[in-house]
């Protein structure tokens, strides 16, 4: 029997198709991936940042072929094959990975050891943030039914505004010259966030609007409110996260998934238990 | 109104309180710290374990003083003031900070980058999982409360049996050799669990028994035990482990609070909430 999310589209799109064919060719690195998914995509990120050779390995993470179990036992996407018997997981460990491991490989995300210990402390800190605050809060406004609920919309609404005051909390940290979190270059931070950030389109889509407020309006918040704004501007249109970007519409079938709170991802099973991110 | 945790005892106790004694000294690098705080006694024992030249400073995380708040107005325990105006926070992050921005202080608790950085990347992949599953399955096992539940016992030892499966997945990953998790060697690993790993103590004194099997009676994983045996052992007898552990008497009403679901710590509340680590 099939898996109720296995009929997704099975490979990618657009920009990322383009990315994906470029990358087919075998390598010692392999990144096993699936074309949708938001961990992977910072994985991907760093991999295009930088210029690092490698192999993408379509994944369906619904049905998970033997070359993938061999890679990794434990079937997670993504992984990254680093040599035949040595494989590595969690999407912030491949970036990080990647970032020291290859050193010649430019822009830096992270500073240098003993250039900047404390800046690399920081990006540290808000990708933390970003993993437990800012993901657990997106998936539970995003999952949320509230149809299900006498107070259902009342309910929608704080999750909303509890997702937005974390958004806040980060863009209150942005550096103020911008554009990116720690100024002009890009860094892990952006990384780690940025897919999400450009998926905002799901809470317009299924759940009546994320709401931000307009230039202008965002009223004792302006002021951070307009590093964000600066901040997804420049991360949208990074030549990185657009040649890892699909077509949008075969996002929505899969998003439509976690707004109807049938999906069946880990992380979408982990939010409907309660949890964080798994 | 005092808080209801505010009653702990206020001070460090046995050879914990030597170790205060002898870091109470005015030192750029600065602890803010709470002497029974887990959190605390891994950038602790980080800092015990390279001598490194530090300043201790006692922190009530239930009462905190403005010395705190002006390093850092989130008030989180453990912050490290790494120089006037700048401080850091989250544990791990401390731990790879101390590591990083001070080379000559030895030993090393990670390979340094370009040496082995697939070690690097297994550190921070197991530095994740204690941290995502070992702890909030710690938590979910001590503040459950039995009584409140028709099938309380059975729940209870559900939760038992969901903690003891994580140690045991950690236990399958120490290395054979041993004793630490990567060797004959100490590291980050080692040090991220070993808090939660020496108060254990709190499941025999409030919860029936964490009946991890006795020598020889571990069935089919009693390779696995037997590590985690050998581990545990060289773990809790290592001196940085020793000097920051106070006299057992004052962490049992602090622990019987949390046993009693009564605890108002920040992950006391969000394990009652069903989620992670904060």
């Amino acid at each position: 029997m099939s898996h109720p999310d296995a009929n997704l589209h099975p490979v990618a799109t657009g920009l990322a198709k383009k990315t994906v064919d470029k990358h087919s060719a075998e390598q010692t690195l392999k990144l096993f991936a699936g074309w949708f998914c938001p961990f992977v995509q910072r994985a991907w990120i760093t991999l295009e940042e930088k210029g690092i050779p490698y192999q993408y390995i379509e994944i369906n993470p619904y049905n998970k072929g033997p070359e993938l179990l061999r890679a990794n036992p434990r079937g997670l996407v993504p992984t990254l094959e680093v040599a035949p018997g040595k494989s590595l997981y969690e999407s912030t460990v491949l970036c990080e990975y990647l970032e020291e491991h290859y050193p010649g490989h430019k822009p830096h995300v992270l500073p240098e050891v003993g250039k900047d210990d404390y800046t690399r402390a920081k990006a540290r800190i808000w990708t933390d943030y970003v993993t437990s605050r800012v993901i657990p809060a997106f998936h539970r406004f995003l999952q949320f039914q509230p149809y299900k609920h006498e107070d259902g919309e009342k309910r929608l609404d704080e999750l909303r505004r509890e997702f937005k005051s974390h958004l806040l909390e980060f863009s209150k940290e942005i550096d103020p010259q911008g554009p990116f979190f720690f100024g002009p270059d890009l860094s892990l931070v952006d990384i780690v966030i940025v897919p999400w950030a450009v998926r905002l389109w799901v809470f317009e889509e299924f759940k009546g609007g994320l709401r931000i407020p307009e230039p202008g309006q965002g009223g004792p918040e302006e002021e951070a409110w307009g590093w964000w704004r600066r901040w997804l501007d420049a991360v949208s249109s990074r030549d990185s996260v657009k040649n890892t970007t699909s077509d949008h519409e075969h996002y929505v079938p899969i998003y439509k998934r976690y707004a109807d709170d049938m999906a069946q991802s880990e992380l979408a099973k982990a939010t409907r238990a309660g949890r964080g991110v798994p």
